[in-house]
């Protein structure tokens, strides 16, 4: 019993680790010029073990927090990853990117009070959507696979959950960070609500946990059959998700953890629908997804899921 | 530019040896009861490091090469990880699990004339389909999913490329290794066709290396946009691929390497149609699958690709 516990702990302990090296391996490419892989090995996000900054060096006070410290990610993915398919560590936010579809498999996010505070030093105009050159180019979405595609580039991360520096911001507009999100009626209505709840969860509970991404979902036809079907748009078949999910867990003062799941279909949504309609027992964004999320929460300390107490 | 070098060859072997790590860190979940846990961790396919068989201990000469031996999966995946999603490695072959879509993202196989030589001490007909225990519950197939669906549970890696033990044979019948293809006139005629060329081309080439999965292709609509479709099976939501790939390196005595590419499509298909026609350029399956295949092989062994000189 102690051995298997024992092989337990080193296994996840080796895997956190090996989740930071995951997207170096898998982007690496000898057949492409050494240039790219140098370059992407300089340039990957989250890759603080061979880490530039020696101890001897001085750090300026204004770059502190500004790249994906190993505390931060530690902190942000406190409660496990979902999955661990080409993970990405960003300044204020940890991805997973599916190379197929080119849009995340999910995002970490963690919020408090300050992080979602109104701050004039960060300015939201300045932040251009650009291609994630971390991404091997085969399944990096571009600009142009959104443009009049009819669809915004919806953050999984978003923006405003990040305006503790301007980096932090800035590092959301990564366009492996988007997914195509219907605009009016959706993206800058019905889930911007959902995004702006997620955000008032701080003013009562210390940290808030909150993970993002996209669902394929199936419908039955006429046949009596199931069937999965969603657009892709652009040179590079970005998929366009019939559902996005968020699931929540926010921790109050007393310690207790307050679970909630939601699950919106990638359409125009009426404004007046309230938000309690699109919840759903964090199960079945698990079994939909492929995903375990906040595996490593103690279930003890969970008070209640969608507001009922468990 | 040395330590760039360095840094890439640490993270590539940290992740290596990771990649066997994948699985069991990912299934582990703390609600469940430990029993699973520990189940799963005792049975988990592929943990060479923490192996229970320790070097004191006399190894039965009938129970060699019946498990997941590191030096057979390093023979296998000898050119490379086509990516770490989910790995699992069995006796005789590697797979990497769509936990989504409840079907592999690939299986690497590595043949040789004498594992696809006829052996009568090995019986297909004694292997069971039977679910894969090391997947989540959330995520695993069951065969009751396959059940009156119209489609058979056609392997990935197929059981007649591992002929030397009965264990080869039936590790390749775990439905983690299968997806549904139509039957009449796919899985038992043109894709069928296309493994025993695979298995021929043992004859004048020492070592054969082949990756297989499945493709989830688009296809253009009346209103002129592309959309991915494909039908889900059973109460687990298999996914019914839209095609099949094999991308296939056969090593020349003379050490050259040969490289061929394929994706059918999972339908009728009349016997007379000759395999060439199925023949893609490597990069379109790559780009269409969201994986990189022969990754660290040296392109200057490569001597052709689908019949072509480079």
């Amino acid at each position: 019993m102690t051995s298997i516990k024992v092989k337990n702990i080193l296994a996840i302990g080796a895997t956190a680790l090996g989740a930071f090296y995951l997207g170096t391996y898998t982007e690496r490419r000898q057949h492409n010029a050494d240039e790219y892989c140098q370059r992407t090995f300089a340039r990957l996000p989250g890759f603080p073990v061979f880490s530039t900054v020696s101890a001897a060096e001085l750090i300026p006070a204004s770059e502190v927090n500004l790249t994906a410290r190993p505390s931060r990610i530690a902190e942000i993915m406190k409660y496990g990853f979902p999955g661990l398919d080409n993970v990405r560590s960003h300044s204020d936010y940890v991805l997973s990117y599916d190379r197929r579809n080119r849009v995340p498999h999910w995002v970490f996010e963690h919020l408090t009070a300050a992080s979602v505070a109104k701050n004039d030093a960060v300015d939201r105009a300045k932040c251009d959507f650009r291609p994630d050159e971390s991404i091997h180019p085969y399944f990096r979405a571009q600009n142009t696979d959104y443009r009049r595609s009819g669809y915004d580039r919806g953050h999984m991360a978003a923006a405003g959950n990040h305006r503790l520096h301007q980096k932090h911001c800035e590092d959301t507009f990564l366009l492996s960070n988007m997914a195509p999100q219907v605009g009016q009626g959706f993206n800058r209505d019905s889930w911007n609500s959902l995004e702006m709840y997620v955000r008032k969860l701080t003013q009562n509970h210390p940290n808030v946990y909150v993970c993002t991404g996209p669902l394929y979902l199936p419908h039955k036809e006429d046949d009596g059959k199931s069937y999965v079907k969603y657009e892709v748009i652009g040179a590079n078949t970005v998929a366009v998700p019939t559902h996005f999910y968020k699931v929540i867990v926010a921790e109050a003062a007393d310690k207790k953890l307050h679970m909630e799941a939601y699950v919106m279909p990638n359409q125009v949504i009426s404004n007046d629908t309230p938000l309690k309609v699109f919840q759903v027992p964090p199960e079945t964004v698990e079994r939909a997804a492929g995903l375990l999320f906040f595996d490593k929460m103690n279930r003890q300390q969970l008070a209640t899921i969608n507001g009922k107490k468990v």
